[in-house]
């Protein structure tokens, strides 16, 4: 297990779904920074479930508790340490699958690994974990707000349904203006009743999350191996269901020609350095150029579903293993404030990581 | 300046591409492990340049040396160290860029970031820092060689030249009969042409490497941060010109359905758990599961072209960048050793932590 | 602030004096260890404050709780958080150095440091952090039982009282039957005797904590740096008070001939490689060599007194520090369970390590 | 084996007594550091043996050769790698010990540990190792020169005999001046004398090198478990030999009350925060606190004689080893610019990471 990420904002979380709660310690913030806790509650909120009828319907308030770190509304540089308690468990729910092994869950994986398993909501393995990374991100946004740098998500697609106007077209805020987050409000709507039907079926989908990164400095990330994108790429594929990442030009950029895929630079009216094009999406040789950081997120469609399907038992016996529990039928509309937190975790570090070798 | 990975198999990296050499000191090999030379030689080979007319032309033997910890022909346990002097260096060749800015590479951001860059080719963002990461990874085989793990990459995609045969149907080790390293022959050649048509036009093009892993135990992976698919996908987006990563189903996996896509399970007649299918690409949860291991890769076309491009200089002037010095028109058939070596270390880190929290 | 420690059985701790409480995240404790809530309470009991009249009075039960790790009585691979959580708080004993800087407390340098600091009691450099290592020490404990690895320390001196007996003469066990904790019940009584003398004064005294490790195997350690004894003196000096760290012959190995240091090697009756002495303290080369680990750790006179001493504020004035609150005026006898627990964080460290490389 | 030390100043080193050579990579140098040459020579010229008749009469230039990372005078922010290359190797002196364990030496503890190991002059455990530390150790004194701090050594004992004047009352860079590196002539005579007279007896000593490092900043080091004295302890520690280490009172401080030990404080002409006394030896709370800093490391005698000892061979039969090849018969007056570079290493990295968080 590795549940530490960071090297200079360094995070360690804990927590199962059905146990005492999900928290973290950050060892390596700033002091001095104010603690905003109405925007630390704010971020949770958006990730909380049970926001609408596309989400699952498990009942948490996801509050969460300091345990340590600030004082007088500031932190101090001492270790900040958050708890969200568990509330709505029913872990009767998941008494059938003790024995069981769920398809393409980590239930078979953890239980060959460790020995044993908390099998309660899928325990350390299940997206209630993400509580911590959302929690983590909002103070590493908080530090991040100062410099201005700001960092947006939305959904771009789902199953089929792909929103492909240019972000650049977009007011990503609206996102947050409809239970799926997506910022066209018509294809929203489309999304949102593909998930509702897909939950109707007993069914779920796949979605994309893009994520836009404004206002970065020239000079975050640290080559040969902590590339800027590397560790992008690591933090979201390190979310749960996620399938692929990919930045600036990506998957598609493979096809153009160098002579069309070089972004051209030229000096703009305020003697800052710029590219006309932005294919390298913020980011030549693994560190950040000063134009925006855009890159897109993969998530599969979650594995529970309501429906009945073949797997083994812990003894290797065939069995069917029936569907329960609440879950969501799409992840990528509670996914977005995780991926901006992941990705604020990712630049806050290198942010320090500047500070700590500059003039 | 991030040149270390690995947390157990910790190499770090060292050189440019212009220096004295490139080297790599392994910390955490296993003691007793038969140092195979000709084995990590023909390593380095099929990284090399010089392969082909499709490879730059610069002339190199990249014979390694060994500096420290091997005796008698078996590791010791100590940090092995390996360099590769470089040898047919033109950095006159480089001279005119200088104080000049190439579109797409990293001149500008590593001047931004460190005040000064060795500008010779490149320096250490060149691809000639991959020999370290082949070198390491050949030694990461060897260690996995006895557990019957096996690492196997092709080049599946040149532009919009896709290979879309399932790699089961696929014999992977007739890649490595072309130039191309795509282990379909009539599409090889088709590529090849592709390649030395860009070539001509002083141009480079994209292209995407597949990986194919098998004789995995389960039970690699470290969730919740380090997830095998998380640690793949950093160490393959450090490589240069990485542009994406995907596993199983990656960005396709998302417009399914979960019962489409969950791998049912059975027991075979061995009594091992198997999958069904295997969207999952061999890992839950952030786990192997003994399936197959695959991914892809995508790379963008190489930023160095034989064409003029706007740019800037040091001083902030505009200028015209002429393209000069021995480049690869596309990287994907030199990057895929490159990808088999990262995936070998991010493996036989993993390798080295499951024994630790062992029974 | 690094509150991290470890490699692969990694604790990161968090907390203040005053606090909500203080607690610690485990994160790499391997799957299926017996969780033995009463002996984990029973070292924390050893360490609280108010067992006796040479200790500070502050009331506190110092009872665990576990928010997340364990299912069904075992570890699960999963990060084990605990938390103490404060009780007999009175923070209004500390508004009077809110503005003043303790001589020898690290008031002065966490403020010129993080620019607040969280005053009430010494806020995280406060002695209570400890609990965190004691309850993660533990735990390290339940690991190492099972390989008949035991840890023992005892008070070997307070002030100009020495107890210089070897401690293959006495009896470890004994030093819990005082509350000096030291095995010589006659010299306990003395030290006794001479610490609540100092107490009455209102001042403070130093002391020796000896430890001595049985049953280690051979190999634990990491040269070079990470030599086993360079890890025990960093995570001893690292305990709150430490001065100097001794192991084997220590400081007056040094006026001897290597002739009389060196430990000469025979093979026992049971064929076990052994020396006849051991000046080497279990340690040759950096790593354990499976003969008894023995080393001193030396404690300052604690800082906080109750007598007046000048000093400053943190306008630059001068002032009177007047001692206040409720502090021991020797800490060794409560030091004794603290070293042990840092003693079992390296060795279970360096057990895991050694797993990982082993055939 | 952990080669590897330093978090943001990291330094990987390799190389064996009698291999091809020893070097170090340095990952996480500051770009734009004036590389000077000659300096770092005269550091390893310190170190480097045949200095006098009482240090070995192996002969060795240790003329360093850089590999990567500098580029027109200049570091770069790429990794540093140096190598300085074995000459004179006598490899045939060391047949004898292929099979044996000598007494106090990490031969049988390095053979238990890897199974194998390179027994030429020790290998890997050899003192020659610690040139790597030394060529690092002098490129942070490159960084730290420009802050002002000084880090100067000298030999306070040798065996019996004890230079106990206060280093305040010393010119310590007099110690440069003879061959035992003691700053008073008389004593260094003395203790000249004491060395040769026990390398004619084929005899080894041990002694004490005292570290005093002024111009220090506040602030540097992280609490709780990366204290400044925590890491100079483990960095001392980690050198060949040691056993112990202490700072500011020290053990001696165990004696004293905390009335007479406590630094009172007050503020200078300067308007600077200061203590009347430094028995802290300039560090509270783990955090430098401006004052001098000042520790002793304490050295035992080498384990290689010229006598006969008893010991067993690798197939556990009863052996006589007989001492040959070259060493020292005490080895504080090379360890003085170890203890330095050391030293110099912990507070680079305690340096950056103070800037990672600064304001």
């Amino acid at each position: 297990m590795s549940s530490t990420y960071g090297k200079l904002f360094k995070i360690s979380t804990f927590g199962e779904s059905h146990g005492v709660g999900v928290g973290v310690i950050i060892d390596g913030c700033p002091s001095g920074i104010d603690f905003d806790s109405s925007f630390i509650q704010s971020e949770l909120d958006r990730r909380k479930p049970g926001q609408s009828r596309i989400t699952t319907q498990r009942r948490e308030a996801d509050e969460f508790e300091v345990l340590s770190g600030i004082f007088e509304g500031k932190t101090t540089g001492t270790p900040i340490s958050l708890i969200v308690r568990n509330g709505d468990q029913r872990s009767k729910d998941y008494s059938h699958i003790a024995q069981q092994f769920r398809p393409s869950h980590a239930d078979y994986t953890y239980t060959a690994k460790y020995g044993n398993r908390d099998y309660r909501g899928g325990g350390r393995s299940s997206a209630r974990e993400t509580i911590a990374r959302v929690a983590a991100g909002a103070i590493a946004k908080l530090v991040l707000k100062q410099f201005g740098v700001e960092i947006q998500s939305y959904v771009s697609q789902v199953g089929k349904l792909k929103l492909t106007t240019p972000y650049q077209q977009l007011n990503i805020a609206e996102a947050e203006e409809n239970a799926v987050r997506c910022p066209d409000q018509a294809m929203a709507q489309q999304m949102f009743d593909l998930i509702d039907e897909t939950r109707k079926k007993g069914d779920s989908i796949g979605g994309v999350v893009n994520c836009v990164i404004t206002g970065t400095p020239v000079g975050l990330g640290e080559p040969v191996f902590d590339k800027l994108h590397a560790e992008l790429g690591k933090a979201m594929l390190s979310i749960n269901a996620v399938k692929g990442f990919e930045y600036g030009s990506g998957f598609d950029g493979v096809e153009m020609y160098g002579s069309e895929h070089n972004d051209e630079m030229y000096v703009d009216e305020n003697g800052k350095v710029r590219t006309k094009t932005n294919y390298s999406g913020g980011i030549q040789g693994g560190i950040s150029n000063g134009e925006d950081i855009y890159f897109r997120v993969a998530f599969k469609p979650v594995a529970t579903i309501m429906q009945d399907q073949e797997s083994v038992d812990a003894e290797g016996n065939s069995v069917i293993v029936s569907g329960k529990g609440r879950h969501d039928p799409c992840v990528v509309p509670r996914a977005v404030p995780i991926v901006e937190a992941m990705a604020a975790l990712v630049l806050v570090d290198f942010y320090l990581r500047n500070k700590a070798y500059s003039k």
